[in-house]
């Protein structure tokens, strides 16, 4: 059989690692496809990124409009990232009667429901498992391998520069700007990490493992996002003292007014096997009704693990190409007709336990006054930890775990536990998921 | 869309919760599929088992082969286990043209080859995502996850029972003999628990994903296979001392002079994830040249666990129908031509690392002694822990771990030392990988 034409728009870290994997293992590709896979157009910017594929080879442009344009090109590969021009040339591509595959969760997460929608107009696929977790086959596992189950609950680590800094807040002690310095210099973090370090990124790729797991629409805007700039190296250490690790964690879960959708740092026991994933590793958590607990674990990013997932992509589009609609795996896993419409609550309706650390007046009773607080609006605690007080100062930390509780019961809690006149500043709070 | 019709041979454990779940989730079945599954036709003994399914509905019989022969079924699902019998049905219901989804390991590890060119030769498919490490949906992340990649070697708990027994060893101190029998009053081990403890049912599966990884037929016979029945507590002791936890694993690799395919227990270092599997749980670790690592957790039993598995590998086989084979993922992952007949290595010609422990004479020099006959093979040692005497015994407990070496070289270094006149009986020797 003729080798499918594949144009690749982007020859950046994953555009080149996907050139790259595709040339080296042209042969085992074969060996399970039945087919070979050629690159057959590139647009890339400059020499110095083209240098990676071979001219003599493969139709080089500066212009991705060509490729997308191009009535050779049967599978459009979009690396481009970012979402005005991605959007432009993915709606191009499928326009033109293109499969695509993507790597570009910021594009699914914000215009996903679009270019399904243009995408199942023309009877095309748009595949991104390398939007979520980079080479680890979530996508593929939640739609199809889980596919017998109700999915209850997603909780994953799909940040890899959030997670190594915050391993390496736990394992050598340094404070978060220290830490976020070196993710720079090893090249883990951008210049602005804003995207990683506030949530955004986890909170993209939350969208699409949401819209997987209960067949709702893709609703980014939705999201509570929270990052891990304030996490101090005290709470760190106070978790471990307690038995937990704070990891930044994409949750999505079906409770019965509605979905929770939230991106925070969490407490969560450190015998879990999600504790244990560190530095720049991924891992997603997927608790079904059937199958129970499985969890998917591997490189969330990268130039050859994100490439991995975009030519899974490929040989699955093009097994794909011309299988009638209603024997294909649906593009968001559920048939568009079954798509629902369930509520997402909002944060002040979740349900979580909570670290709760507080600076109290280091005299007889105010433990019992704090209690009582919680008492009064039956929040059960489950652990007390109080530090004596530093030399000099008259000062105690008091740190508090308590059990499950409605947000907005726990925000009222607080605010009168601030009120008291023991306790001094604010209540620093980490939301907790014991993930069983 | 009509609904498609499913015969189920079996109605055990597994048959048991594949009803439940088919009838339980068929709303969510229906929303991601887009038609239904009925179970139309079930093959049950006796009304004990028959009374899991609604017989107005179902057409009940205690002849499988009446199943396998009833021109409305679509799809066969063999559920019974075992080999003649599940073997002659399979092979029937192919003849018939059905296609076939099982959970039996046995029957594919030892007749696979057999079944599936029988399933080629009739165009049908032969879908076993259960047979391995249960509702881990391994077999599609292998065959489909990581399609684009070299994979090199793959290190699998795929045991519950043996892990469980390890587990409860390392957590409770307790030996063998005793948590074995545990294990039989919770009812995750058989009354002859051989199967489980030598190895041999982490073997069958072993054979499939070898199979999956490298392309290569199934050959169970091949495999070495050594059990835990001689783990000892002692040895469990020592190698937490030194970092490490014993885990009874599956292994199969791509080395240079061929592939190596092993069970046996394994020392591997504490930090790794694979050492946090606990319990019945499973996990596979697969090391793939563009993806890293990737690793898949989840039970590797129970009714509906492998229900799971079993519902996913049927809701494929309905996408799959009437699709072309050439479009199909090919049942062993590569396409039939594409197999290769790569050598299966000895267990003497494979590279491990080694723990070693042996009883010594209290004397000066010992040590001296046994390092030198290690020198002398040019194995180096990467740690030394040497016991003190138990009070009134002239004998010291000398435990060694050893770098890399090619095991035929080991087993002389061994007999040497065996050989020494301060050295008292046998020295016990379990493999040890880093999984780096």
């Amino acid at each position: 059989m003729e080798a499918v034409k594949i144009g690749l728009l982007g020859l950046g870290t994953v555009g080149g690692g996907t050139a790259t994997v595709l040339l080296r293992n042209a042969e085992e590709i074969q060996r399970r496809l039945g087919r070979g896979i050629e690159v057959s157009h590139v647009a890339g910017l400059g020499i110095a990124q083209q240098s990676i594929v071979d001219p003599a080879k493969v139709k080089l442009t500066e212009d991705a409009f060509e490729v997308v344009n191009d009535p050779e090109v049967q599978i459009v590969v979009e690396l481009i990232g970012g979402y005005t021009l991605a959007k432009d040339l993915v709606l191009k591509a499928i326009e033109n009667g293109k499969h695509v595959v993507t790597a570009n969760k910021a594009l699914i997460a914000t215009h996903g429901s679009e270019i399904m929608k243009a995408a199942a107009a023309k009877g095309v696929m748009v595949s991104y498992e390398a939007a979520v977790a980079g080479g680890i086959p979530i996508i593929k596992a939640m739609r199809e391998g889980l596919a017998g189950n109700r999915i209850q609950w997603v909780a994953g680590i799909i940040n890899g520069t959030g997670n190594f800094i915050l391993t390496e807040m736990r394992d050598r002690g340094s404070d978060f700007n220290d830490v976020l310095k070196e993710a720079q210099r090893l090249g883990y973090a951008e210049a602005d990490p804003t995207f990683d370090v506030e949530g955004v990124d986890a909170a993209h790729k939350l969208t699409i493992l949401a819209s997987l797991a209960f067949g709702i629409d893709l609703q980014f805007d939705k999201i509570y996002t929270e990052g891990i700039s304030k996490i101090t190296t005290e709470d760190v250490n106070y978790a471990a003292e307690l038995g937990y690790s704070i990891k930044h964690l994409g949750i999505a879960l079906k409770a019965e007014e509605g979905i929770e959708l939230r991106v925070h740092p969490t407490l969560i026991p450190e015998k879990r096997l999600l504790a244990n994933v560190d530095g720049v590793m991924n891992a997603v958590l997927v608790y079904a009704d059937a199958v129970g607990p499985t969890l998917y674990y591997g490189a969330g990013a990268g130039a050859e693990p994100t490439a991995s997932a975009v030519v899974a992509d490929i040989i699955d589009t093009i097994r794909g190409m011309n299988v009638p609609v209603e024997q294909k795996v649906p593009l968001l896993g559920f048939q568009p007709e079954a798509m629902r419409n369930i509520p997402i609550l909002p944060i002040e309706a979740t349900f979580t336990s909570f670290y709760l650390r507080m600076n109290a007046e280091d005299k007889p009773g105010v433990l019992a006054e704090v209690s009582e607080v919680f008492a009064d609006h039956k929040i059960s605690l489950e652990a007390v930890l109080q530090k004596e007080a530093v030399k000099g100062e008259s000062w105690v930390k008091l740190v508090l775990l308590s059990q499950q509780v409605r947000e907005e019961k726990m925000n009222v809690a607080i605010k009168e536990i601030e009120a008291l006149s023991a306790i001094k500043g604010e209540v620093v709070r980490i939301r907790m998921e014991r993930l069983g």
